[in-house]
């Protein structure tokens, strides 16, 4: 193509315990950037589901919205899901951290019987029925189980989540460190990152891998 | 050395508008990671200077901690900066982001005659006479400058600020992505990031620079 790849990212929030994990989105961001493609970064605008004192753990009585937030991560540079145009990207990636898992959809409450955000199940539907690679990251593999039929994901080795996406009519791949699993027929791909008790380095392996095999992935 | 070098990140937030810049903060700590070291994040636990709307860049009716929104990129496992021990660290590095000029020093609103945080200030100053090597990205090089006689750093190539960095005593080296300043006698390492208008992997690649070049300095 003559013009560089656009890749979309949705995100959750901003921290690991109630939005989007940073170092996850922040190294999608690198590695797209690495590899010569740009990117867009959306969040749906709603309010979190909770917010999270990310040292305690313990519930902050106070309210934030996930686009608001989100836009720490993109400097600013981020969209409303609402306006999601997959004719406008060539590949759309989720990260993860518990946001994806509390705001995007709601398996942090409702395991494989969760549902997802509907603006969330439109931008994927839209890509996969466009044949458009779907990356994602931790713990947002279970958001392709709920919406792709037979879809082959990781989450790493958790059994329990493993269980899960089987649950959801999906298929899991037990992956380590930096390990990518690639569902060619369904043109999605996915790295365990911080559902493993990883190294930063390893965050950037696994994010760095998913970014080129999704981007090899649109020439074909 | 026989263990790890253990090098401490004093981070000022979560977000480039009131907070560390995100990027910078976790490209550090992935560098730090990539090359064998481990981290130890800080932050002042104090009340942020104020809460910017990463989108619109209004301020927000609301009010944050540095420490507990900083514990954001540090997944929670972060200290206050009271309990800084020197004798535990080889190395301290700053990230940018505007809160480096807020909520660290008072950069942002006094230019030149701007005072640090004192906790900031007694870390660098424990690290400077302890002659361990001291990194900054961004604007944070203005708090070197502030703080430490004629010492030589970067921000990149701005007039204004370089101008300021000069009447603080200090000296500035221009430099463009990815670059790298080394005041050998001061054992200093200042990199411009997101002073210029930067790709995110130019600032990883301007942060793995400046970690090799202070991991360097410790064996000297």
């Amino acid at each position: 193509m003559s013009r560089k790849p656009s890749i979309a990212v949705i995100l959750a929030g901003c921290g690991n315990k109630d939005g989007a994990e940073i170092h996850e989105a922040t190294l999608t961001l690198w590695a797209i950037h690495r590899h010569g493609a740009d990117y867009q970064c959306y969040a749906p605008d709603k309010k979190q589901h909770h917010v999270l004192n990310h040292i305690t753990g313990e519930e902050m009585a106070e309210e934030r919205n996930v686009l608001i937030e989100a836009a720490r991560i993109a400097r600013g540079d981020i969209k409303s899901l609402a306006q999601f145009d997959a004719q406008a990207h060539d590949v759309l990636i989720l990260p993860g951290g518990f946001g994806a898992a509390k705001n995007l959809c709601t398996y942090a409450f409702d395991g494989p019987e969760c549902t997802v955000d509907e603006s969330v199940a439109a931008a994927v539907q839209a890509m996969y029925l466009a044949k458009k690679p779907i990356g994602a990251l931790c713990i947002a593999p279970v958001i392709l189980a709920r919406l792709l039929p037979n879809v082959m994901v990781t989450i790493g080795s958790d059994v329990q989540t493993a269980g899960h996406i089987t649950r959801m009519g999906g298929r899991h791949q037990n992956t380590t460190h930096g390990e990518i699993a690639v569902d060619t027929a369904n043109r999605v791909v996915t790295t365990p990152c911080y559902m493993l008790d990883a190294r930063v380095d390893q965050i950037g392996e696994g994010a760095e891998r998913l970014v080129l095999a999704l981007l090899e992935m649109i020439e074909k």
